[in-house]
């Protein structure tokens, strides 16, 4: 929980009354350290990850947050900014203390444009209300991280969440089309719009998106909508073992011609896990593996053809059974065995590394294989699951319960370390949705040279030449 | 035709030399103007757009385009990259004079990677070519700009090109997830590889993507692939009017419920001036306007349930006909029509104003009135075409005849600044996908901030902090 100091000056109580001035006083915590100590960590189980703000500040208008970036700058104290808490790379974590900037105020829907399909909103929405809002609409918001019932779109875009159904629908960059964002000097700018295309000078929605705020705050964001599918069918895919269930994941891809809507791996032990934490049982949780695959479309004769290809062809490559759910309330059974798999195992143990690995959707089998060889050389649980159908899998060794604390923490890095370097052999990268933060800004340069570093780091002093907003994060600049 | 200089040394017989050692001597053209004309200009089709160069190579490697790019540096020469010289800003067009850097022989297709559904070209592969390799494997490449028989995939990255298929389907860079890329100062870089989810630092590929040559130069291009449609229909719906056909567009979006593939809009002079160059006809020409709406997907019977839903609710909007072109010979015969427009009017006349406006679909009607507003006002006519279905509509003012070329030559900006700021009241943008260049570098101004191109400038010297590659495009530096 310590606070690394680096050339930033303290947060003075002259600081802390001009906070005051800008939020209001009430939406200001400082010196309180029980309230501040909710601002010092994200999901991330491991405590070494946390640190404590000096200050925190709940801003609701986009003056206030350029009023406090000018403020930082002046007196060159860091920021941080901060959604709902829930990521998982400590994106939202104060490494070197300062003011920690919430956005769980500016939670407005400021309009639904149904002639435009599209829906401009505050950073702070949690990112399900979007679509309990449009659906009447006939409208449908494609994003679908797996914390979506707490996450605040906001950190979505910070982060370019990927989520459940990405292989159809892409990651949330896609549904982008307009920021207003806060600069890190301050500076009000307008992104973007209401356009589905749009070539007017680089890319800066795209580079803001994923930037894991550290270019940028945004103050309201625009997303695309699209026609809400009108059926939806999930399939329950048991397999003997993982290896079989992943060996199935590319040939649906490639030999099905059908690009489903998910395909979500889950192993034993994850299903196990999610199943006593929630107390709920699935059909055969017994199975070695499951596949989890959506179908959704415009028709219902359509998605069934679809689903039936989809279904045969996992009997074909070795699923020993194939469910089909197709009614709201039994997919979301299921659905929410798999969103809470990575709660589930933080209850199991705090000692545990949550990875994000990503690798070609042909190299699964590969890297699943490799992941079974790590978890016996290391004699320590490696349960995975993920997105499959998009290569990106959550693999998260556990400490043995056998071994002391210092034991996992001299293990880990050298397990790690393996499971990267695999990875990157496989053409692979660190993390397919979850981001760098700080947790990971190490073993980064696994994957990518130093000339591509030293690039971020240009962009990043372009636009904080301070380097005030959110540092330490992703690269030192 | 006069080269501007500022601040660059000229390509001095040494350099010439040395650039021949770099490249081999047959492939480097100096001296010989009339060869060095060819590299002077795009298509637009106004002559004040070009600039001569004073050399032009034709490497083949990436070392051989980092040694050229240290050169270039190390002398302060410009370099400006070249694809297939199909561009309409003026993006590979040598405004400074210097090395034109071209890659076509750079034409390989390196690699189809069926079982990833992934294809690596490198950047001088004309586009149309991918889909004639990847067929086979019942695999498809969706982007589909006009000049698909012409330009380059290097280009389009580039220039992030967006065409007749983006509806459904999105532009260039979405199917974008690798690249080799010489930067700005000579150093090769790698980034993403065969992942569809990638978030290891800031998303660089997306803003290479679009970049028009000032950030990088391409020398492999991985493509995600996607399944190839198993049916695809268009519909030639027919109107009275311009305003009858436009209205229509945001309906199918909304009401339908139904993302067709495309949504072409050509108004009565386009299609006639086409049907013209090629010596072709198509059903009722002589209509007042039309939309060209394609369907695909998976099966026969789904894209045939969409397309009667689509054609039903244009006949319930004022369509007057619709025609259904079910097979390939029927199609192609449409689409060539369309994507020849542009060269049809450059045909007519060369003094003329090729525009690339997009506004958010719902303001497309209020877009095309004023347009005819325009026209009426200034005496001049303006024909307009596009991508309805997205926005983006190249409506193109051409001189009067009775007009001298002094007169055109004052009226053409006032009537573009009006247009602009027409565009920009409504919501849009500049360019949809032909970008900025130097032709609409001024005029960006009247779309985004100051401190958005300020912005621009920083990420750029960022990369290029001699400002060597593709200098006075999108912004001065």
């Amino acid at each position: 929980m310590d606070t690394l100091k680096r050339n930033y000056n303290p947060v003075t109580l002259e600081i802390a009354k001009e906070l005051e001035r800008i939020v209001g006083e009430k939406f200001v915590i400082y010196g309180d350290q029980e309230k501040l100590e909710t601002f010092s960590h994200d999901e991330i189980s491991e405590a070494e990850y946390a640190h404590m703000p000096e200050i925190a500040v709940r801003p609701t208008t986009v003056e206030e947050i350029a009023a406090i970036m000018k403020l930082a700058n002046r007196t060159n104290v860091p920021v941080t900014p901060r959604g709902a808490g829930s990521g998982l790379s400590g994106g939202a974590v104060p490494i070197y203390g300062g003011i920690v900037l919430s956005v769980d105020r500016m939670n407005k829907i400021i309009e639904i444009d149904r002639d435009n399909m599209m829906i401009t909103v505050e950073p702070g929405v949690v990112t399900n209300e979007i679509n309990d809002f449009v659906k009447d609409s006939g409208l449908f918001y494609a994003g679908y991280p797996m914390s979506l019932e707490t996450c605040y779109i906001g950190g979505n875009v910070a982060e370019n969440a990927g989520g459940g159904k990405a292989i159809k629908y892409g990651v949330t960059g896609r549904y982008v089309t307009g920021m207003e964002v806060v600069t890190p000097v301050g500076e009000i700018i307008q992104l973007g719009g209401k356009l589905v295309k749009d070539v007017t000078g680089y890319n800066l929605i795209q580079l803001m998106v994923g930037s894991e705020g550290t270019l940028g705050i945004f103050t309201k964001i625009t997303l695309k909508l699209i026609p809400l599918p009108k059926s939806s069918v999930d399939l329950l895919c048991l397999f003997e073992t993982a290896e079989d269930a992943i060996a199935a994941v590319p040939k649906i891809m490639t030999t099905g011609g059908i690009i489903p809507t998910a395909i979500e791996f889950m192993d034993k032990t994850s299903v196990q896990a999610a199943c006593e934490y929630l107390n709920e049982t699935i059909p055969y949780q017994e199975a070695g593996a499951m596949l989890l695959i959506t179908v959704d479309g415009a028709s219902v004769a359509q998605v069934e053809q679809e689903y039936n290809a989809i279904g045969e062809l996992c009997l074909d490559t070795g699923a020993t059974e194939v469910y089909v759910a197709d009614n709201f309330t039994t997919s979301e059974r299921i659905w929410k065995v798999r969103r809470n798999i990575a709660e589930a195992f933080k209850v199991i143990s705090p000692h545990q590394s949550l990875e994000d690995i990503v690798v070609p959707i042909a190299a699964i089998p590969k890297m699943v294989c490799g992941l079974g060889k790590l978890s016996k050389k290391y004699d320590c649980s490696i349960p995975c699951y993920g997105h499959a159908g998009d290569g990106n899998l959550h693999a998260t060794p556990v400490m043995n319960p056998k071994w002391s604390l210092e034991k996992w923490r001299k293990i880990r890095p050298e397990l790690l370390t393996e499971m990267y370097n695999l990875t990157a052999e496989l053409g692979g990268a660190i993390s397919g949705e979850h981001g760098i933060g700080h947790k990971r800004k190490k073993e980064m340069s696994l994957f990518v040279s130093q000339c591509y570093i030293d690039i971020l780091r240009s962009i990043k002093l372009a636009f904080d030449p301070k380097n005030i907003l959110n540092p330490g994060k992703i690269i030192d600049a």
